[in-house]
């Protein structure tokens, strides 16, 4: 078939992927600019990245921010979030499995983004392709359910492996499955020795203090980098 | 950007398509004259896709049977349909994020394949890619999770536009979730008017019954159709 020599597909691959890596990087740069800190929430379809992001924006209060959502179709996450009172655009992919930097560019445009805020990225659900996709994030946190299982990163290991943190999400659930939350540790350690881990339920609340400070850190990192 | 202009991608993914449509239609050939029903099992990441087609082989009992294994990392699956007694292979797609026919394939070739027989062809978790690559399967068969929430139908419409079964499975966690069995069945309706649905639990059995009758009945059509 013309055109389609391995040879070929991995430039096509690679060309996609240098064009996506210089829109992140003009939006590295504007968040930069503004002293945003930006989180790519990345995880399975239903691992309940939403309802997490719902609870941590009330729990945030009066800190300034901003929500991406990507979904392929619906707008029901974003409609979700400004429940909250946040802003929030949505963006439909259509047959897309990813958000890329140019959408993402355009979003935080529209949005706009304020000085010194927080932007939560909410990717497609999807363990594979979003990990090849750098958004111009600060940090890709992935999102685990309980419920999945505790192999998980070891057979997605890309996205385990781009992820600066992973949310063990859905504890209360834990005593319902036959899952052992330190074989999720061990396994998210095996895969990127240098994960961070915490264990949360967006329901009960549980493990949300530890959640918020490192968001609070990060953000205060990021406001001292632009100061300097 | 050269080479990257949005005809020449759809160019390339029309190219990728047809291509594999081409080794479906081979694998399709095969499966009619040895009179095998194959069934595509797609789903999120962490569904249970694995502990139910093990619970689903030893309820078969003496039915001849096959699995293809579809990760992109380790032979964990495969190690475990095997402990049923069922022969099994494994691919692994490294960064791929779905099998493709050409794979199905040669994994096909190499079991191989006693007439009359079922085949499982467990497919990478992910409720995107998988849904656009036909691997000459009789029947996708997608599993969602009680706990993933029950706007994925909607969320994620071409997987379940193109499933003709749809598996609602660990409903012995629905107790535990704040979801509806009705909104599942409602929403996996609305995008496909068609589509069977039933409700399963690998852990407790539930629904186990009537998802191997609806086994039987398709390993029979298949049988009738080769006889005739």
């Amino acid at each position: 078939m013309p055109g389609l020599s391995q040879e070929r597909l991995i430039a096509v691959e690679t060309a996609i992927l240098s064009k996506n890596d210089s829109h992140a990087a003009g939006n590295r740069r504007v968040l930069k600019a503004l002293g945003v800190y930006a989180v790519n929430l990345v995880s399975s379809p239903g691992s309940g990245k939403t309802a997490l992001l719902c609870r941590t924006i009330r729990e945030l209060g009066t800190t300034p921010l901003a929500v991406i959502e990507g979904d392929q179709q619906t707008s029901n996450d974003a409609d979700r979030i400004r429940e909250t009172g946040a802003r929030a655009i949505q963006i439909n992919t259509g047959k897309g499995c990813h958000l890329d930097a140019h959408m993402v560019g355009h979003a935080m445009d529209d949005l706009p983004l304020a000085p010194d805020s927080l932007l939560f990225i909410e990717n497609v659900g999807n363990l594979v392709c979003p990990a090849a996709f750098d958004l111009g994030e600060d940090a890709k946190v992935a999102i685990l359910s309980v419920t999945e299982g505790e192999d998980k990163p070891l057979k997605y290991p890309d996205m385990f492996t781009a992820a600066r943190l992973a949310l063990v999400n859905k504890t209360d659930l834990a005593p319902h499955c036959d899952v052992s939350l330190e074989a999720y540790e061990a396994n998210l350690k095996r895969v990127n020795p240098l994960i961070e881990v915490l264990f949360v339920s967006a329901r009960t609340g549980e493990g949300m203090e530890a959640w918020l400070a490192w968001l609070a850190a990060r953000r205060a990192e990021k406001r001292l980098a632009r100061a300097s």
